[in-house]
């Protein structure tokens, strides 16, 4: 490894924001985060989640700062604090109401999912029995995401709405926490099918540290991970892979609830978990935190990647994907 | 006059918002504009009213150009459109939540009183028999507005309420729109302890062509109104003055109901007006709409203010006071 600092962006996260925890993520030497601002929150609801993130802007100001265009991405590169983008897991922040789009981008939404496990008012979920595709109301808010540089992610969406989105936007999307199918069958995990549209676009996925997205779940070892990359670059290329840990620390059990259930299940639904199992996974030993990122590093340089590539995985390829996407057109 | 073309500021406006609309506010020479984007509207409606502005700018952007910043005042005169600046004629935005301030902001609400005619969470409004002056809340968002720069603007609250604001904000205040109460009585009119404390403070007031606020209603001459602003200009100098039209042109009697009404009374009120006289006053013959503005500033030439004085308070004035407003600390 060269001297020079490399760039890490991890494309997901959704830990418990404090002031030890900002530390712990500037000394793991990360360069940006995507984190989840919210999962099923309506916009007035999102408002409040908006203002919480202003707050911890103001009072952690020394460690991390808010991205907004691509430009803030140099900035805090340069001013040696953490970059943050702020991300939905699911639409609900603009409700039903098109103009949202620009609202909630010019609040600083960078990132939005077109829909959680369920069925949203723009797309299919991975939990779905009937995958509908992109609806009406879908189309007008893809277009207008196009618009104002707000990145779509289809992570927790269904194959069919999925390619029809690839297929709609006019611009790159984004998976960016979930694994390929094809190393880990599991509904949330991507067909090559996805893969192969995904990327002939332009578009990145993010490699998830969840366990449940991976082989031999909590078990499995850095070197089968760097293998699955491995086996991915190969079919897609390299440049458009990214890391979205999906890392969730120090959160209390109903945040896991609130995630799975939102307000739409009157029994509890246990989402990649099971009534015995229905708790935060294990997580690996090679990626307790985000000093893994350092780890995958040096797993996939013994694996036999160069240090270039290392470092496209670890962040500048992320970096390039979202300095595109965040322009408005 | 000399060649240069004069810089003109409204500090109220609330029409009917069309391309007819904006071609006429060009057509008039006018710089900037005031516009009250809600009177009563919650947070998560102000951000549909947001999201129609968005489309306006979007629709009109040969013709106008949203102002969120100093520097955007001056984009807009270098590239000869109308800026529009958005402001709330009630605390009704941030509902009873302290963060939403800053969101507001954020979005481009640069102006908000703290009151509009009743009792606020904030402070009291001119039509209440009590003023209590500002609430536990109200010092809050007051020192929240003061490091946003968002501007605090005491148009329609009372007295106690207005001069306690003053003292505790650390940077001025506006009354957008009002004219002296020595000029003619009226609830919504500032005594000269308001107005003497406002601009000992460095604040702004800017005069209204509502008749309800002129002495003889619609019937006010220009010269009266001229006259108005040199004894004002005397007491408080000069360059505390501006315009704030208050014009509200091709609206529907609904819109004049949901001001005066908001959602609190089952019983209609009247507002400025009465039973006997519950529409929109009559214009005056000299302030149809805003080409009326260099009226004003012939008249004030006729009355015997230099022209230096007349583009102070046609709108230079009201320029140095937002751009220093609208910066945050």
């Amino acid at each position: 490894m060269s001297n020079k600092k490399p760039i890490i962006i991890d494309g997901l996260q959704y830990c418990r924001w404090d002031r030890a925890y900002f530390e712990s993520l500037k000394n793991s030497g990360i360069t940006a985060v995507h984190i989840t601002l919210v999962y099923h929150e309506t916009a007035r609801e999102t408002l409040t989640r908006f203002a919480q993130w202003n707050h911890y802007f103001e009072l952690y100001q020394d460690l991390i700062m808010p991205i907004r265009s691509s430009k803030d991405i140099i900035l805090a590169i340069t001013s040696e604090r953490i970059g943050i983008l702020l991300g939905a897991q699911n639409c609900s922040p603009i409700d039903d109401e098109i103009g949202l789009v620009e609202v909630m981008r010019q609040q600083g939404l960078l990132i939005m999912q077109l829909s959680y496990n369920n069925q949203s008012l723009l797309a299919s979920g991975c939990y779905e029995q009937h995958d509908g595709g992109i609806t009406r109301f879908g189309r007008q808010v893809i277009s207008e995401m196009n618009r104002v540089g707000m990145i779509i992610d289809m992570s927790h969406s269904a194959e069919r709405s999925t390619l029809e989105a690839i297929d709609l936007s006019s611009r790159p999307l984004c998976i960016s926490h979930a694994n390929p199918s094809t190393a880990h069958s599991a509904l949330r995990n991507k067909s090559a099918t996805v893969l192969r549209a995904l990327t002939q676009r332009d578009g990145l996925i993010g490699f998830s540290l969840y366990p449940f997205h991976l082989p031999n779940g909590s078990q499995c070892t850095l070197t089968d991970f760097c293998h699955m990359i491995a086996d991915t670059a190969a079919l897609i290329g390299i440049e458009h892979i990214g890391i979205g840990s999906d890392l969730c620390l120090n959160q209390p059990q109903h945040v896991l609830e609130w995630m799975r259930n939102g307000r739409w299940s009157k029994t509890i639904d246990y989402g990649e978990g099971s009534s015995n199992n229905a708790g935060w996974p294990e997580p690996l030993s090679w990626f307790k935190n985000s000093t893994g990122m350092m780890n995958i590093y040096q797993g996939l340089l013994d694996h036999g990647f160069n240090q270039h590539e290392c470092n496209q995985i670890i962040g500048t390829n992320w970096l390039n994907f979202l300095k595109k996407g965040l322009v408005a057109i």
